[in-house]
């Protein structure tokens, strides 16, 4: 199993290596893609749970991630005239509208718990995903958006590891009986030293204006937090939705939901940190 | 009943006016007193069908509305600075946060179904109530805020008169079994002719700069048609939680919920027709 987990996890690695660095567009298309893929998976633990999400609008809300991509990158072209502050509430209104007509034309078929958690989901995924493109999209934000995976890929294996060799004291039972508070203190110092490390590639290799080290370090602690109540927050579902993973897409690792449900949590505090702190 | 009905909207509309006319800041705590009412009408409902909303969280978003309104006019102050799509994101963000900790930390009490319906009531009732205040904020702002309350209270009006005298067709007996389409279609007509003569009254008294005479039609025929809209919406969840009304505090009118129902809907219409297309 360890195995199947490595091996999966190298290969997808080399994918988001080669899927970064093949520029904005490439990027923002594949986390288009890992969110229909996540909204999938959302929206199939629920059907299976007995609810019934309105998935057109889960799915068309994806299209949200391509916009914010492709606009950058298209200066001034038709998309990049559609994003603003006004556009993203009318886009919430109309959903909230799109929403509501099917509690009101299909009622008996939808309710109210539907289309929230609909809407929810649209936030989860969606919202939360575009965060990786934003951050892109900053300045120098090509060598910033690896922040993202390094804070969650290094919290989970840390954790993982630091559990496995120091783990004593159950954290959470309910939800995840494996998890120690050890392993998740493991997380947490496991992911500053990586984002530190990180950082002094960034400064020693001059691809930056430099950047004091104490804010790679703080940086890596709230990831290290936050990509563990992302962890815990998609655990918390499944529990409830009674599955033990999203989906099965990587071997060993289960769906991209399973995959980025941390990421979803780190890439926000990536880009607020690096956009209002540094 | 009608009595009731009539003499508690006149008291009502006497109060609104002198809100409205109090200027900015006293509309804005209006506001943000009529979202907080709604919003524990809103949990109460949903509390009585068995769900368990983190109230907290509903009441806190309410403060949005405070912040808008204040910010605009304590201008160059500590609010305003605080007001920006950045910071919108990251309430909503943080809001996400708060609600997982919810299902990580106090599983079994709370799950995914409450959490949903949390983060949907706070942009049902803040987000779409909001829309009074930023139409308010609005150059000439304390003329066309009138619009929102016309188009709802017309549509209300003229549907009832118009469903009574020649309602004939029923339109959604699932959800309002006393609804006609005769009523709907009065409603729409009705709108637009109030609109109208709202407008007739701008241009004329010189107030604003001219505006065309159809953008008030056209205002509304979409605030009578989506006014509508917010009607049935609130029924559509009255009718899943199995409330009548939502709540009590307007003899013969219901709760704050029940009469801000259509409201809900045209504020966004009304802004968004204002500043984009005018």
């Amino acid at each position: 199993m360890l195995k199947t987990r490595v091996i999966s996890a190298l290969v997808g690695v080399i994918l988001l290596i080669a899927v970064v660095c093949s520029g904005q567009m490439v990027l923002g298309t594949a986390v288009f893609f890992v969110s229909m893929l996540a909204m999938y998976e959302y929206f199939r633990s629920l059907t299976n749970a007995g609810y019934r999400p309105v998935k057109a609008v889960g799915y068309i809300s994806c299209a949200a991630v391509l916009f914010l991509s492709w606009s950058e990158v298209l200066k001034n072209s038709f998309f990049q005239q559609i994003i603003s502050l006004k556009s993203l509430l009318f886009a919430v209104f109309a959903m909230i509208v799109v929403l509501f007509s099917f509690i009101i034309f299909l009622h008996g078929k939808y309710n109210i718990v539907d289309i929230s958690l609909t809407f929810f989901g649209v936030f989860y995924i969606t919202f939360l995903l575009s965060f990786i493109v934003l951050t892109r999209n900053l300045k120098s934000g090509f060598l910033f958006v690896w922040l993202i995976f390094i804070g969650a890929f290094s919290t989970d294996t840390m954790a993982y590891f630091s559990g496995l060799f120091f783990g004593k004291h159950k954290l959470m039972p309910a939800i995840s009986p494996k998890k120690t508070v050890e392993g998740a203190i493991g997380g947490v110092i496991g992911c500053a030293l990586a984002t530190f490390l990180y950082g002094l590639y960034l400064n020693k290799s001059g691809s930056i204006e430099f950047i004091p080290y104490f804010h790679f370090f703080v940086m890596g602690i709230l990831c290290g937090i936050i990509s563990q109540i992302g962890d815990w927050a998609a655990s918390a579902i499944k529990r409830y939705v009674k599955v033990k993973d999203f989906g099965s897409i990587m071997p060993g690792h289960g769906g991209a939901l399973d995959r980025f449900d941390s990421i979803l949590f780190t890439a926000p505090v990536v880009y607020f940190y690096l956009s209002w702190i540094i």
